[in-house]
């Protein structure tokens, strides 16, 4: 079975991701706005079980902190992928770290992880040049507190269901 | 905002509710299948804290119980609703009063429940009549173990995202 770890940002941020997403994003019926904390990875029931305890002890370990989205950006031309940047600060790379240390058993994606939100995907060229240029001019400000994370599973029409909630903080 | 509580059951009869529902259920975009125990219901932020709290202390307090679907129906004539039937027992009946009783503090909605997970909805009669008859007859049957529930919330596109799980039994 395939698992992901995401943040839902509030209501306030996915009811506004969501104003582009029904129009640039067909992933919309799919899951929720979200910020993608572990990529999708294959796993088992019977392991699962094993990596939710260390999600758990990983969640307790860390504060709940602030998600600071300040600017939409492209991942053009790597791909056609608009999203709402997510300023990195040391509690979130930290939880993205632990989380995919325990996950893959290595460090090797850390250097890497652009925190976002995605708000158009699977556009062509032409799309995406006729709308990233306004997006991008966009002033967009949202600060809020991020004090949980969710592990998701996905169903066979790619759809995503929830299995758990992890507190930041105050697990124990 | 908008908040509901549901079961979401296994990947395997989410699976099998979804063949069904891609075709039936225009609902399938909105939420994975699912089965209600607690209907929409309004609350602000601040009481639903309050509210999550004793949804813990509920789960907490009834244990982990099997869910078995043995049959499709339909509510017909009331609404064109065809759904997957659950057998009523102790816990989920004792669970959905609980939770009902707490959220909407009475226990009016007791008596009429039917505990189901939809797979079509907003039929035209004519739809309806030429679908049911093939559901109803099928052959369904599954069991499972419950361990859990979850608090979600609605979007403005309808959409449901969720806020916590809820783990039945082993909580404190």
């Amino acid at each position: 079975m395939k698992y992901g770890v995401v943040i839902f940002p509030s209501k306030r941020l996915q009811d506004y991701a969501n104003s582009f997403r029904k129009r640039y994003d067909p992933h919309i019926t799919l899951i929720p706005p979200h910020v993608t904390l572990v990529n999708p990875f294959e796993s088992t029931e019977g392991e699962i079980k094993g990596i939710t305890e260390n999600l758990h002890k990983i969640a307790q370990s860390i504060s709940p902190f602030t998600l600071d989205v300040y600017k939409v950006k492209t991942f053009h031309p790597a791909v056609n992928k608009i999203y709402l940047a997510i300023k990195k600060n040391e509690q979130l790379l930290n939880l993205h770290n632990k989380l995919n240390a325990d996950v893959f058993s290595n460090n090797e994606k850390t250097e890497s992880f652009v925190p976002h939100i995605t708000i158009g995907q699977k556009l062509s060229n032409r799309e995406h040049s006729d709308i990233v240029g306004q997006l991008t001019m966009m002033d967009v400000s949202f600060s809020e507190l991020v004090d949980r994370f969710h592990l998701l599973y996905q169903l066979e029409n790619n759809q995503w269901s929830t299995y758990e909630t992890f507190h930041l903080g105050k697990e124990s």
